[in-house]
């Protein structure tokens, strides 16, 4: 099978055989001349680290891979250039699936020497796919005095339905807003109305493919950017500029990993993580595993794991003193983990136990709301 | 500590040094005659699992067990008696998470000899923890030529805000509807206005405590039912009674697995389901994991385990011919999910591979929608 790119944006298989080359594949788009940046604004930095925001068309594959820098970014988006003035950085060009903890931090690195340098707020272009994760991770490496701000693209800029020039122009009027935090940027609805500011400890990619697929989970959004009007509102509860002194507290521990529970699981799957530092488990409801689990949980909290249970609900706290196994997850030393989403607990606990070494401190900050992402009770409604 | 539990339904903690035993706690209360049947209604089976909505306090833990049987529920919420004349069969007392794949076998079987004695409809009382994936897997096993009811309750009957009895009647209405399908049956809101009906393979419990946590993903609900009319109302989607005759399909392959994908993953961690005869895999975006996990991928499949891939998004439906990775995935034998939820793709791999026992067909019938689990298009804005 042949893969077929059409002007549209859509790829179609084609027989081989029904295929005659005609030309060979393009090569990539030349380099246009960098765009001209108005010294009376305010600057920002762009950090790229690739994803669909900064993709086009791999013409070896027909796949979409990431292949555009911080530059081509401006030219793509001519907008920006009417917002701010860019410094830009390429820290990688990869598909978020193939983030790692390790590249977590050195992007928060980067960040950090760009406020450090005196930018008025940093944009992270990033693939949708983990930037939920990336954002929770920065989130607790860094107190930032500015807008940190992720934003990607759910649809390549090729394709009309593309999201990548608006959620561009959003980002920029977010990263010089009031805000003080790290945030998610991205289509509030699926017109082009909107972007909502989400906070980067309670955020989720909840749809494969629309462009609203972002959204806060158990808080509303911190803010949002009205496209039209180039407008930035924020609610009372986002954390303003100048809250907090810039600092950085770089270390994870990457030996750390999430399970979901579901029936039937077989407690020999837990001893793939024995030797772990931390295991978020994703239980069901107000946070429970099956009585069957519970002796091999209790060997890895005896080896040295720190265990923390969490939903699988996604909304809504957990609670495991109600029922019976929760009573019985709790004595065998499992901790509780509030409201966190699963995805947002297992970044927490690399960033916990690679920065507190005394198990009982770290069970204490795991319990303990750091960045917004461990509510003490969840907002009305949500 | 000593566990108190308020009129109110809350437990507090009191410090057991605080405490005096003025008399011994109470046995249970006794049990009431059994409630009057009208012989003029129609006949339904109430099977019951345990679970919250047959649960009250242990005096022993402090904690909620389930210890009712069906005969309770009909003492406890005597409207169901104005519903419906009941056959009732306790087939098990226990909380859901210790729900397995067997008695999910046991329970098909269970509602397969009540369609066939002949009842209008069934109901089955569960746990709402994993509710909704012995929902999906009684979807797989049993072809139903009337309704099957799932219902439970989020929060016990010593609690004022209870919602056992509203749903109870729901599911009973329900059960009599002209439904032909398995379904769960929950509160549609917070308040205690109308349930919502919601198609078995389509539902996930999506916050730990409010009553309305049963949401359907991808699709709309099937039907509502009105509390104060005693009303149900069917959408055009839902399957209705005697389009399918009564089958049974009892096999299932219990040795399956979930696992969710996470920026770091060790790969090795696979290793830990060799020899299992399917994973499904919870990737991220259109069906991602990282390059690094595709060698150990390829190692599955050769070694015969089936892998799906499903996405961690929940809503929208898995693409692995958009980006290099995913037509990697592909390439290593990896089957796409479509827009099954994780929990679903689970249940049905064990069904699929407990009944077709060639690779290359019980692909197909992962990929082929056979109780609604897989739209061929999602649902507009869903």
């Amino acid at each position: 099978m042949a893969v077929v790119k059409l002007a549209s944006g859509y790829n179609i298989g084609v027989e081989k055989a029904c295929c005659t080359l005609v030309s060979p594949a393009p090569a990539s788009t030349p380099r246009s001349a960098p765009i001209k940046q108005d010294p009376k604004l305010p600057e920002l930095a762009i950090i790229s680290t690739g994803g669909t925001i900064a993709s086009r068309i791999d013409y070896r594959t027909g796949a979409v891979t990431s292949q555009f820098d911080a530059d081509d970014i401006l030219t793509a988006i001519p907008a920006l250039a009417e917002i701010g003035r860019y410094r830009t950085k390429v820290l990688y060009t990869i598909l978020s699936e193939n983030m790692t903890p390790a590249i977590w931090q050195e992007l928060a690195r980067a960040i950090h020497d760009e406020i450090k340098h005196g930018v008025t707020g940093v944009i992270v272009t990033h693939g949708t796919d983990t930037m939920a994760y990336s954002a929770a991770a920065v989130s607790f490496m860094l107190d930032t005095p500015v807008p940190v701000v992720f934003v990607g693209s759910q649809r390549s800029a090729d394709r009309p339905s593309s999201d990548n020039a608006m959620n561009g122009v959003c980002a920029a009027l977010a990263a010089e807003s009031d805000l003080g935090e790290v945030a998610v940027v991205m289509h509030a609805t699926t017109n082009d109305d909107a972007c909502a500011i989400h906070r980067g400890t309670r955020v989720r990619k909840m749809h494969t493919s629309r462009r609203d697929a972002f959204q806060s989970i158990g808080i509303p959004p911190v803010g949002t950017v009205d496209y039209a009007s180039r407008t930035v509102t924020l609610t009372g509860d986002a954390v303003k500029r100048g809250t907090h002194k810039l600092a950085l507290h770089d270390q994870l521990e990457p030996h750390c990993g999430l399970i979901q529970f579901y029936p039937g699981m077989s407690p020999d799957l837990l001893k793939a993580y024995e030797g772990y530092k931390g295991l978020i488990l994703s239980g069901t409801g107000l946070g429970h595993v099956s009585t069957a689990m519970i002796p091999q949980i209790k060997n890895l909290v005896a080896g040295g794991t720190q265990v923390v249970m969490t939903s699988q609900c996604m909304h809504g706290r957990v609670c495991d003193r109600v029922y019976d196994t929760g009573r019985d997850l709790l004595a065998a030393g499992v901790i509780e983990g509030g409201d966190m989403l699963p995805e947002v607990a297992l970044v927490k606990q690399m960033w916990v136990l690679g920065n507190e070494k005394d198990p009982a401190k770290a069970a204490t900050m795991m319990a303990t709301d750091l960045k917004g992402e461990c509510m003490r009770r969840s907002a009305h409604g949500l």
